[in-house]
This record gives structure tokens, C-alpha cells and sequence, in this order.
């Protein structure tokens, strides 16, 4: 991880549910990792990308996580209106990584990072990496890095 | 719905986690219905019942909800063990009807119900439903009724 | 339950994520339990209505629910934008009873209800239920019937 | 983080549900995040300790988290009974790592970590980090390190 800041590439919200919340009266600390899904779908939807692609042999290309981490740097509660933004952190051969920076306002609410691998899916039989298809890397550039201190999403 | 109590056929625990809690201290009302499943599932595992059966035509015999419902009694809380005792209210042709009663020690939690259809799944075809299979109907034995009040889950 | 259609008095959208699935590929019901509430959330929002709502004595209204419940008429499965139509099916003297229509376009989704009560929450007090104050009321209307047809919602 | 293999001082298994699935095929993998935390709480319960502990001043001390991480290195599928491995990677001042194995017989599904500090919880105001109290910090005890050679749950 190059641990610095990366231009964002694509912004969307999400507002904090009810049901998100715990008894400790903030958000559960596992629905970060639901929004940053939904937020790299949305990226994915914005890029008209499918994130399960059916193929004409009847497999199917998918993006299972290799890897996923978070700090949670401020708390959230109920009707917060999060800002996401998304960034191609590194976009390997097979595989890419995504950063995410949480905000409401100009609160930092927390920093986090996937990692997927491109694979055929085929019915019933093991998951298989490939390279990342054309159209695919084509649209997902990764993000230049626009200044060099250390990110919130370091470890 | 008969509404009335039924004979328990199965009974099992579940651990209220501290991720199912809401900001109003208690646990959050969509989780009974994992629960529920959770519970029905185990009565399928006691059977050596399969929830999703693949078949030697490459189809899946699986029980996808028809409706579902639930009466919450009593707040249940972070740690709490509830007791889920599972009956079988109805069984038609092709559907099986489960009820579900939460208890912590004496106090009666919540009363649940369930409605799924035995369908069979191709690959991309969409859902059939067919007769319940002997192997499930042999098993899966409605329960006698054994007190006639109305019973919490009524409408 | 009044059992028939009546006239939507809000209606709002949310998208199936690719979490809300199960390996049926399809929603996992429960899912539609917390669109219910998000709706309902949604709905209170337009009206300038807090769902849990912080009294000057350092109580906190709020709105616990007594039963909930949905048939499911069509699945629905990742990417699909659903449109949720709510109404007050019912207002009593302390409690609310909403029903939510599902639609994919013209496909009728799934149909629920949930019924809440007002309660006044004191800190590590029991919950106590209260008559619904008249900003509430005032704003939350009950429906017209305009369809005696049955309600897919119906028991 | 050390990046090695500690000695294991807790033990516990979940069996994957039907509703933790995703339309893959496999667990999403955010429940892995709800499993390390049910795997900690069930820790600390070993222990009789509470992971939310009401003072006599009214306060609460409570374990926010400061990071999560995890590694999915092999996929887990319905009905699995996964065991996971807890122990205690660091144990600062007023802070807390735990680390969790996930195992399925002899396959190593997932490798994660959890950062939190104990705080001090007072009804409407902020979060107050403070010592971990004698009684946490005698019964959490840093693991040792037994294998020097790099983890899975590594960066």
C-alpha cells in the first residue's frame, strides 16, 4: 500500500440507518465495510461495469475480496449522510484495490481499502483469477497521487 | 392460520450479539427473523435434511419464502440466550408452515411464523414448485395442536 | 387489518445490493424487513418527523415495534431498483400501523406491515407507551381505502 | 502489527447461515467481521468480563474499535462450521489487538484483526479513552509469539 492520498475518482452518500446502529448509540463498525461495497458498485454502475458479468460460455467474470481493512477515525450515528470517496488505490494484472475516505462535512469518519481478484466463475467448479479483461482496465485507471503524506487508511 | 399452540418439535438457542442491538439498547426487530431461519435450518440439520438439496439433474431443491410474520412480546437485550422452539403448523402439498416461539427463561420474547414453497432451481430457469418430496414429508410431521388459545403469532 | 388497497402517501426507492442476496441469488427475505423500516425512516424525514426524538426531561421518544410482517410475491435480485410505496393503514390512540407496497416497474415485489407503538424511553427505565403527540398525528394520516379488493398484504 | 503466529488462547466455532451467503455462492465477506467480533465477545465472556460494563457513576466503560482487517484466503459456503482462533497480538496501554485464525478442519479460510480502545462512555457526551482497567488488563495477557514466520493476517 503506497499509503499517501490518491485523487478521488468517483464520489456517492449513504445515510446512516437505524438498523446500522448498536446499543452503544454509533454505527456498527462492520456496515463500513457493507458502504464501501456499495460504493464500489455504484463506481462500477457509474463506468457501466457489471460486477458479476455473464459470459457467452456460461461462466460468469466476478470480483471475490482478497483482502479488506478500515480505520474508523470518528464516530457516526443515525441520519448521518456520509460522503464516499472512491479511488483506484493500485490496479495490478489481476487484481484491484480500492481506497475509500468516509466524511460527514468536513469530519473524517474513517479510511478503508479492498482488495478483489478478477476470476471465472463457472457453476460448481473452484474460482479461477484471470487478467483483468479490456474493458474492464480500460475504465478503472488507477489514481494519481496528488500528495505524499501518510493516508488515515495506513497501517 | 389455526392460532392456536402447537406441540414444540424442535428447540434451540441463539446468543443476542452486540451487533444485532440497536441505538434503542434492544435487539434490533429484523434479526428474529434470522433467528427464525437459523432455527428451521437447525430442524432441517436434526433430520439430516438439506435446505438447498442439489439433484442428480443438475437442478437444487430449495424452500424459498413465501411470507413471514412476527409478534414481538418483550425486549431481548445484548447477551441474552433465547430459547427458539420450533413447530411445524402447517403442511400442505407443496408448503410447509413453521412456527417459532422466543423465550428467555419464563418471559415470552417474541412468536413467529414462516410460509416456504418447495421449488426446484435450474441454472437460470426460474423457480417451480413442485410436491414436497417424500424424504422431507416423512420427516417433517405437522404438529399436533395441544391447547386451543389463540397463540402470540395470531393476527 | 383492513385488508384492501389504500392511497400511497409516500413513496421512495432503494436499489438491491449485492450483500441483500444469498446464494438462491435472489434478495434474502429479511432484507425486505429493513427496507420496510428505511421507508418508513424516509417517510417520517418528510414530514420534518424524528424517529427517535429527544424530550427537554432527557426522555426520548421513540417508536419500538410490535409486529412486523411481508409476503413475498416475486423475487427480486441484484441491481433491481425497487420502489416502495408506504401507507398509515392504520393510526390508533399509541400505535402506527404502516403497509408497504414493493414494485420492479410493474411487477408487484413483496407486501408488508409493521405496527409500532409510541413509547416514552427513559435511560435504564422500562419502555412505556404514550399516546401519540399531536405534531405526530397531525402529520401522519391515516389512508383512504379506495380499493375493498383484498390487499396482497393480507394474512 | 508483528506479522507472526501467536499462540492461540481462545477457541471458538460458528457454522455459517444460509442468510450469510451472497449470491457467489460464498460468505459475504463482512460477515467475517461479525464473526471476529462474536469470537471477542465470547473471549472476554470466558473470562467474565463485559463488553459493555456499567460503573457505579453511571458511566459505561466500552471497546469502540479503532481498526479492522482481514484476509480471506479460501472461501467458506453454507452450513461450514468454521473454528476461529483468538489471541491477544498486543495489549497497549489503553488499547486492545486481537488477532482471529479461521479454520475449516486443516483449510485456513480467513486471517483478521481487530484494534479497539476502552472508553469511558458518558449518556450524550464524547467518547473518552482511558487506561484499560486492572481487572481487563490481568485476564487479557499478550500472546506469545511462537513462530517467527509471516501471517496471513500481514499487510
Amino acid at each position: 500500500m503506497s499509503g499517501s492520498t490518491l485523487e478521488t475518482q468517483f464520489t456517492t452518500t449513504r445515510r446512516v440507518e437505524f438498523a446500522d446502529t448498536d446499543m452503544a448509540g454509533i454505527i456498527h463498525f462492520s456496515n463500513f465495510y457493507l458502504y464501501m461495497e456499495q460504493a464500489e458498485h455504484a463506481y462500477y454502475r457509474s463506468l457501466s461495469l457489471q460486477i458479476m458479468d455473464p459470459q457467452p460460455d456460461g461462466s460468469v467474470i466476478g470480483w471475490p475480496r482478497v483482502s479488506s481493512k478500515c480505520r474508523f477515525l470518528a464516530p457516526a450515528v443515525y441520519d448521518d449522510l456520509l460522503e464516499i470517496r472512491v479511488s483506484v488505490a493500485r490496479r495490478g494484472v489481476k487484481s484491484m484495490t480500492f481506497r475509500f475516505e468516509f466524511w460527514r462535512s468536513d469530519v473524517h469518519i474513517a479510511s478503508g481499502e479492498t482488495k478483489t481478484v478478477c476470476c471465472r466463475l463457472n457453476h460448481g467448479a473452484p474460482l479461477e483469477s484471470i487478467e483483468i479483461p479490456q474493458h474492464y482496465s480500460e475504465k478503472l485507471v488507477e489514481a494519481a497521487v496528488v500528495d505524499p503524506r501518510p493516508s488515515a487508511a495506513g497501517d
